[in-house]
């Protein structure tokens, strides 16, 4: 599927506010038969999703972030939950079936938090990205209360919630002047 | 400028071998120009990067890999550090200019340390995607001694390795089979 770079970095923009236009199972399964194929090390993969668009939900949702959320989240078609499994090392006979990989982690519960966060949040670069690639607006967000958040929608897992991200038909009546980013000098050199 | 959901994600490969290929400068300057505009919590943008490309800078960089990396770093024609600066908040004054964000991370380090870790690793994801619409292959990696990576490129300043990635033109030869991914309903929820 063709796309361009303008729609994926240059002109694309966090959305505030969402126009009422729904977004549909399928275009949830092809967001995630897109981004599951980002690189994860050992083909890790330990972020999980929820995506929340139900009245319910939502109400569930609302309930556990920052009061500056709120009104965007109330608005998105949908909002997603990013989370990470912290037993994804579990699945790594299934991942990496050629060798040991589970045996890399087990027991080193500091290894697994690294690399649940790691791999998880360049899950959610990917996510992103192939949102915008679908022409699905982003406006990703970290102000929530993680106990709560996980206590309503992770209980009886071993997941954790890293961030999360409306999505939708972005309203552009509602967007922010675009901020300024590091210059090449102040964030890149050559060795 | 186009691109295809191909060539960024469903047909895009891992690469363990590269052709001998330079990568320029201005190739590194574009990449930089695409990923630097991927969002970041209150815009705080905690990727550095240092793209590695001379023979003492890949020396320096061998010595602090794992055995089985060597091979792979030797023969690309750029490998790039993935930092994160722990001093990220300092920034926030040019980055986030209308409202005083530094003071929302200034002395919690470990909101410092998790905004870091969390939005350096996005900003790898949009690295890894930026690099591929440019037509760059890419190996991300996490296999090396971290504080022997910061030592060795880091001192003297604030930022600390996140992971390593080599970039050029990859050898199709050296790929390895493709690894399955989790299904949809092993990975998401509808809520």
């Amino acid at each position: 599927m063709q796309v361009s770079t303008e729609q994926l970095f240059t002109q694309a923009r966090t959305h505030n506010g969402y126009r009422p236009t729904a977004v549909s199972d399928e275009q949830l399964r092809a967001l995630y038969d897109l981004l599951k194929w980002g690189p994860t090390s050992a083909n890790c993969s330990p972020a999980r999703f929820q995506f929340v668009r139900s009245v319910q939900g939502k109400d569930k949702l609302l309930a556990c972030v920052a009061p500056g959320n709120v009104e965007k989240i109330r608005q998105a078609p949908v909002t997603a939950i990013i989370g990470m499994d912290m037993s994804f090392h579990d699945k790594l006979p299934q991942l990496f079936p050629h060798t040991d990989a589970r045996s890399w982690f087990a027991g080193n519960d500091a290894k697994i938090a690294e690399t649940a966060f790691r791999n998880s949040s360049l899950q959610g670069g990917y996510f992103i990205l192939a949102a915008r690639a679908l022409g699905l607006d982003c406006g990703p967000m970290s102000g929530f209360d993680a106990a709560k958040l996980d206590a309503a929608f992770w209980a009886g897992t071993t997941v954790k919630t890293n961030f999360i991200c409306t999505l939708g038909e972005g309203d552009p009546s509602k967007l922010f002047a675009r901020s300024p980013r590091l210059s090449f000098e102040e964030a890149c050199s050559l060795v």
